[in-house]
């Protein structure tokens, strides 16, 4: 019941089952896997895709020679598993050179090479046959507010992605962009700390069709926010173009924790807007196992995650089934929506006669015994 | 030399210096305040204007012929102070009605009253002269989230946005709306919960020329983002109508404190995007003075927040007078902005043939020495 | 299965279910209850016991005669209904005087009003029959630092205590203390503001057996620090004496969410924690209905409380009779205690010749699939 | 004026100057330092001591030749500047086996393995001539919470610390512990998560004299805790053996911030209570440069972090000496202790007959008017 299949869309970045256990106190708990063997281990427990970032593949000092050897080794693998790619992303964070940013950078110089590192991890998605492509912008900001302009921050940023833009429709790529915010971590505040931030921005492109975004529940949830309200609006839309799937608990480092072992109730509900909401992309986790675990630990996280959202999808489907919580729904007019146009009903036309203040601000909404039902059925004694 | 003028721009809300010092966990503190004499306290202290809620000038169930006493006797004493009326809004949070939302709520008759009430309120406004009408939706949100559909709220609140906009259209008013944000509280989660949000719902409007933002300190640090990071790309585009200046901590109940009471550093920072991003609308203080304080003790708040202001916009002149800070910024090229445009540089032409990662991975940047150059500058060392 | 029983010890203070959902954005949206009521509403729905502030029944400036008659109306009523009388509290928060604190005061006859306000709480505790007392001291803090001595503070507030320690032994009351922590709100800063600085305090008091802490979910939760292991530390050092539950989102306001409605996880180990380390003391419930409800909705709030308990309860038991679950912790020895004492092994007999750091590091620990099998426990899945 | 003096006491931990940038999103910015040139850089610019966990200077796999040969070279390097060793700590946090936790951990292996590892740091501490030895348990805690049992953890790490000190009792070290909470990261949640609870188990264990707390200012402050309040307790009850100073943003990562650079107006009154409070102990800054610096900017962090200590005690100078702060301070009482026991005044003689509780509530106490003195007294315009 809860086993995954391709129509699930369940995707895993190299560097999530890849992850190595690194954190700012200790060293690596994990040996390194070869993403060929991740691409096998991804396709045994069901996975439909895999991502990547370029240097998750291909290491930052390559020849051309090694890259394309490297690249038709995966490609192999992802034939014979037959795994998707599909979604690709660049390192802009890592490497010491971005360490005072990369698209938003002081130095022109590493401007352009930032540009230029994202370009070729286009040509590699491209390759790959991936059709989205994420940008983060870890580094993109700063500790010391008097090293940036933040109005230029914006302005250096907007220039980058309308270069990419441009070359993806000069290339012919069928690709598009999707924004990924984050309050903070690794810098003391980051640019376009929300993924509102990111929506803003858009329509302020040259190309606004190509870009939407990529909100990650971590990164949000960091700053406190509710993922599912923010994630409603991108799909309301139309630019939830991609998710980041994990668990995080709020104030405190990025943990990317296994999705849902933490916020049961706010992953319920994340996943009812994605399933509600006509979302058709890949569900990708953004996350890793713990640094106690080893080989096998890491597939339990990564099977953990897929059973618990097909658990929360199931949940969904029962909740739009109970008869009891869809009549409260449906007396409460949770989804009704009746036009109110300014052409249609004037000021004066807005009140009935017997509109009653008071009377209205007295009504019981029921609001404990809907949630206690929500508490009922998430916990499987409804 | 720290003494308000009216080219400053000084603006309080008649909530503001006339908070009584309820809170969740004790009685008012101070008695009411006529707003006549409010208009008269802030005149004498320097303040250049002042703006108000509906309900805190007119009582929610005042009669229309005790509306227009109250009114008329207000513009008396806007007459003869000379103090300016600037922004209006509408309370549509206080009354029991608005306890499910305002614009959002399930209820199509409390949606309606809710247009109606902001209606009244924007007539109000328009009456006394003021261009610039605040909207703060404190109850558009949740604690159940099974009680609302969240791509539907949006939904909800762009109709009524567009709704307004006709009215006033149609009224002929020179008035432009100023969308504020909030996290959380009075509502578990609020609707639009960042800045970003509301700027992401600008574009999606029937009039979006009509509709900026008013960012509020105390809001997006509860969430704990860079304030002066958002109210950059809101002015960067063009969207900063108004804004809320207080102070407040990270991650606790919203607080009003008085302006830069708190955090010394971003409030700089935040001047220094005011003074130096070209913001020329009013600097509004939306704050309190502390319970324990009686009238005497909120003038002193009042002036402190003026004062507090003009002493950090004393410190940003000093900053951009500095030579070896601005010798500093220069070599950073920190406000340099080389255009890179696609039609103009090719991806192959991005890189110089010398270009050195590793060393430029090495640069030092200096920001240790420049952060202390502001601490010191900050704490009048320098 | 979920009906609670007397010995579940399930207790409500007057001021949680009597709450009349004022916050600081809006007025009360229910009427006011009498107390009595409230005690047959509680007994009704299968509560075990009421817990009071003193001005939750008897007004602050009631006459002897009055608060007698009072009081002998509620005795009355916990006689019909069989309702105990379980904890008393003094409120030294809302009345204007404790603006600026209570026992800890810059003013010497403020701190003697609240000690004496406090002696006739403990009074009314003591005939109506409780043996513990809880002290929340929600006005002991600061906005502004330089206006109290924090050293001072913890000498005042350690006065003050031992006093009223010497009064109930001087009464000859068998009646115990629990101090409550918060971190914040009403103040900026609360003084003592976790459990953990109560703890410290009370060996320092003159009667240390006398007093114990009385945590509170929301209170660390606002915090981001795990409740139930400083429950766990308290229980382990004696020091439990009372529990308030209700539930919270880390970083914001107050909220006082219906237990278990935001948090389940970690209302799971709590209740863990009480069941399993031995407490037997009252589970009261710290909380209030959403201000959306009438009374209805009040009832379905204070039974949600205790049904989630018990379902909660049920999983415990449920997870310390999983065979898979057990064999698991069995053989990752998560109870088991070696003691390691000094005069029995030196430090050069701690290890074995064949100790291996580096297999100790490579071990894999499991806790993906453990915690995976506690979210499918806690669903219902399993 | 602001050049540090051997009496200022400031030291610099080797893993603070040295720290080399990594961090969970990128790579180590700067190369290694020798720490013998550690050392003679921290002479140079005027530190008083050093302090080190015991792998900052000999590696984990040493051999006992190795280790002593690198000791003698580092107190070669000692004796040649003058520098004091002052503090010394164990990793119990960085080496793949204590991924689950030293003295907590369920293994007990390592819980062995890791009190022999002290045992040995505690030797090199004591042959440095080091008098204070910190405890930091970075590992003790949990992301799954059915993996430990929390008060079993109480236990083990009581049991641990009781031996370490039969330890240094057994050999005659002149030596005290100093424990240091943390509330999460590198873990989820970690044990003891505030100083507070540290506080309140050092009375029940058996040396109760020997171990005292080492605050940690972004540790407290990551959980959005008044640093100063928690340092004063700790001040009051004897407990504060050493401090660790640095800055940090409420609700977000481990920063370790140059002191004061985020939080001018806390960290203030942190000196305040230091200075004032009698602390005499060692000012550790326990904090590292931005990623972005290189050895040049390494150093512009040490000196900015003294620097910035010395300003503020110079600004506590001038808060001491301020006629009109002092003058408001003393008619406040602010220090004032008037003791209350009693055995001298019984609870009908705590109110003078004239006790007037509405006009206490209405008093006004200027604390808007002092906080801005304060404002002005730190930005140096008084």
């Amino acid at each position: 019941m809860y086993t995954p299949k391709p129509e699930d869309k369940f995707t895993f970045g190299l560097w999530t089952v890849g992850n190595r256990g690194r954190d700012p106190f200790g060293a690596e708990t994990r040996p390194p896997i070869d993403p060929v063997d991740i691409v096998h281990m991804l396709a045994d427990i069901g996975a439909w895709g895999v991502n990547l970032h370029d240097n998750d593949l291909v290491p930052i000092d390559a020849t051309p020679s090694e890259r394309n050897q490297i690249v038709s080794r995966f490609k192999k693998a992802l034939e014979e598993t037959g795994l998707q790619f599909v979604m690709g992303t660049v390192t802009l964070f890592f490497d010491p050179i971005f360490k005072d940013g990369a698209f938003t950078s002081n130095v022109p110089e590493i401007r352009r090479y930032a540009i230029r590192k994202t370009v070729e991890a286009i040509d590699l998605a491209a390759e790959l046959g991936g059709k989205i492509f994420v940008l983060w912008g870890g580094r993109e900001g700063t500790e010391v507010n008097a090293s940036k302009n933040p109005m230029e921050a914006v302005k250096r940023f907007r220039e980058a992605v309308n270069y990419l833009c441009e070359y993806v429709i000069d290339k012919g790529y069928d690709m598009k962009f999707a924004l990924e915010a984050k309050p903070n971590e690794p810098r003391g505040d980051i640019f376009f700390s929300t993924t509102g931030a990111y929506l803003a921005l858009i329509p302020t492109l040259d190309h606004p069709e190509m870009v939407g975004v990529n909100p990650e529940f971590a990164h949000e949830t960091m700053a406190g926010l509710s993922f599912h309200h923010i994630v409603a609006q991108a799909l309301e839309m139309g630019k939830l173009f991609h998710i980041d799937l994990n668990d995080q608990k709020i104030g405190r480092y990025d943990q990317d924790l296994r999705f849902a072992s933490e916020n049961i109730k706010e992953s319920f509900f994340l996943v009812k807007v994605l399933e509600d909401g006509g979302y058709d992309g890949p569900r990708h986790f953004d996350a890793h196992a713990y640094r106690t675990e080893d080989i096998e630990g890491v597939k339990e996280f990564a099977k953990g995650c897929m059973r618990s959202y097909l658990i929360l999808k199931e949940k969904v489907k029962q909740f739009n089934e109970d008869k009891e919580i869809q009549q409260i729904l449906a007396e409460l007019k949770v989804d009704s929506h009746e036009p109110l146009l300014y052409k249609d009903i004037k000021p004066d036309q807005l009140l009935a006669p017997d509109f009653d203040r008071k009377a209205w601000g007295a009504k019981g909404y029921g609001y404990e015994r809907l949630d206690q039902l929500v508490f009922d059925l998430l916990t499987g004694v409804r």
